[in-house]
């Protein structure tokens, strides 16, 4: 078993066969070198898709187009923007949205209602479609465009997120290829985040979305910059089919590493959008286990690696772990208190609930790792489950202090 | 109607009849000007208790002896120590926790069982029970001890938090005293805080209670400064009947004007442990009107408060109000977008969920205010809720990178 996965160097949600990008400045953002702000991803030929959407109750117009689109199953491609996020501006935004996905289909020759539409930015203020409507024309995906879309989802970002693997699935290369973008707003049950992953794989409908729906748990739904979400996060998956082979159904031997493959280039993208949070220096992981139930590791993982007790902590390379027990309790998991190890960085700090005498320096000095890692293990169960997070910084503070005037 | 509440000048914790307080200095946390670290607060006469606790799934011992007392429905006072907070330490630490109630019962001359605990401070070492005992024979309680009482509960709170106020109650002056601690780990649910309230109303046990959750309701689990919570959170109201008259039952006439003297007590310290929030500079009101429920209402308003995104822009006087749609989405309250108003220090600046020209110098001069008010009208419905939080500082961050090591 498994999937053999490799990376693929200089990789992007282009790596995949038939698949093409472009990128363009429209002026949504400040300039500055290589700023893109609009893009558009394309597969050559319709591809089976399957997406998951934010759970905030206000959404993005943006979102409610590409959630009734994707109802479908199929798509052709999508085309996004930063800088604004079209959001609570309206029933200007569906409109703004459908004119923008049209605009998209017209540039790349393809029917109008086969594009999805994302947006990230500012709330509150309308699209600029004059903008759009100008630059969009200089849009021309190409097999080498993955770069440039990735860095049209640039907001806050301090670099693009993107990466490719190829996974040798029942005898057949498969590749995948990915950008995202993330930073503030960060949470568990994502948040301001889009994620797009292109595979050229043949995969049947439903089971493209099963797999989807596993990845993103154990991977965008383990992330927390600083437990805001957003209204317009957006994870699509995009298989054309096009590496050839049968279709790839749940419960087959491929679908097992189908899933391997993209559950892992879901972990790689959600760790890169941790470690650019805004402010972050660190990245912090931490894994539950031997928890009575997946649920419950998963729920006490994200509580630690969202506390910011603990972040602050992280940043200060103090291992004041009661900040840990503290946000274990808080999760309301199953736990027997007198069961519970810690340990930091594989240093064993508590045994049976209690302190136990561990080397201080050595602990210390491991918690100025650029990966501090936490572990509690409940001794009740067989569950667990790992969380990524990032330090607080004064930077955070400094950075969200100053945004939109 | 209305209980015509007066605030009490230099009040504290001793103010209404028949309490006693004093405190000492055990060497639990470092001796600067004035440190109290062990207090005593007692009723000279038994009183009537009602308590609250953390929800926090791992308790320190000392919350876990006091809840057990508390079942009783009556006390006649407690110790408190700040500096350790006797969690995480085994079984060592309710043995602790009973020694210590029966060294203040002792002390004061009352049953050990009478007395309950309360600690605060570092998780996972051991009560210095050597200094404890040796200290606490230096402990008087005087009716004049409630301001040393309320400096023994100190942390990382930079000034202690006490009030005191008469209400006129069905002819009758009542008098309640408080005194609380906050600092960090404050969320709604409540968090390392401890607030004592003590009153010489004569009040019905079953109703005391009643009274007491509505009160924490509305004002303690209201407010946040960082969204994680303690294993040590606890209220005590005592009622000791000194003030004389008939017994205040649930339903009466006189129970309104109890509740709402109670409610009031408890939203001024509520307010001040805000306030004194690490690192904190301003305090942010946040009211969600015109809600479905009150349970919408006060999840709305509490998740606003909450959003380290709000709380940082509020630190950068940045009237960024898609922060405020973000994280009313995020409550996952009913709302109707296309419904919603928001208020900044009540300039209207959305209105029917779209931004209304406003007059941008006038809010953004606003953000300034010590007090910053955001009000968030939902329009489909009569409930509202109000809830407190602080902005989020570069101390905040600062200060929680070095606190144990």
């Amino acid at each position: 078993m498994g999937a053999k996965i490799e990376s693929i160097q200089e990789g992007s949600v282009t790596s995949a066969k038939g698949f093409l990008a472009g990128s363009t400045f429209a002026g949504l953002k400040t300039r500055e070198e290589g700023t893109q702000d609009l893009g558009i991803l394309l597969s050559e030929h319709p591809a089976t898709l399957a997406a998951t959407f934010s759970t905030n109750r206000i959404l993005s117009p943006s979102v409610t187009l590409s959630k009734r689109r994707a109802e479908r199953g199929t798509a052709r491609g999508v085309v996004a923007n930063s800088g604004c996020a079209n959001c609570s501006v309206g029933s200007q935004g569906l409109t703004d949205a459908e004119e923008m996905a049209s605009l998209a289909g017209n540039q790349v020759g393809v029917g109008a209602d086969e594009m999805l539409v994302c947006s990230t930015g500012m709330i509150g203020v309308e699209l600029p479609m004059g903008l759009i409507r100008k630059s969009i024309v200089d849009i021309k995906p190409t097999p080498d465009g993955g770069h440039g879309f990735a860095r049209a989802l640039m907001t806050t970002d301090s670099r693009p997120k993107e990466t490719a693997i190829s996974a040798d699935i029942d005898g057949r290369t498969i590749t995948f290829g990915g950008a995202a973008k993330g930073v503030g707003m960060i949470h568990p049950n994502m948040a301001t985040m889009l994620c797009f992953i292109a595979t050229d794989a043949n995969v049947e409908p439903m089971f493209l979305r099963t797999a989807l729906t596993a990845a993103v748990g154990a991977s965008f739904n383990m992330i927390d910059i600083d437990g805001d979400q957003s209204t317009n996060d957006t994870v699509l998956v995009f298989a054309n089919g096009a590496a050839g082979g049968p279709v790839i159904e749940g419960g087959s031997a491929s679908a097992q590493g189908f899933q391997e493959a993209l559950t892992h280039i879901s972990i790689h993208l959600a760790k890169e959008l941790v470690r650019d949070g805004e402010g972050a220096e660190r990245l912090i992981e931490v894994v539950v286990d031997r928890a009575l139930s997946l649920a419950d590791a998963r729920m006490a993982a994200r509580e630690i690696a969202s506390s910011l007790l603990v972040k602050a902590m992280v940043h200060g390379r103090d291992p004041n772990w009661g900040r840990i027990i503290m946000a274990l309790g808080k999760s309301g998991v199953e736990l027997d208190e007198s069961k519970l190890d810690i340990f930091i960085n594989d240093i064993h700090i508590v045994h049976d609930g209690v302190a136990i005498p561990y080397f201080a320096d050595a602990v210390i000095s491991g918690m100025s790792n650029p990966d501090v890692k936490f572990r509690v293990t409940l001794n009740i169960g067989d569950a667990s489950a790992t969380a990524w997070g990032c330090d607080l910084t004064e930077d955070y503070v400094i950075f969200n202090s100053a945004y939109s005037t």
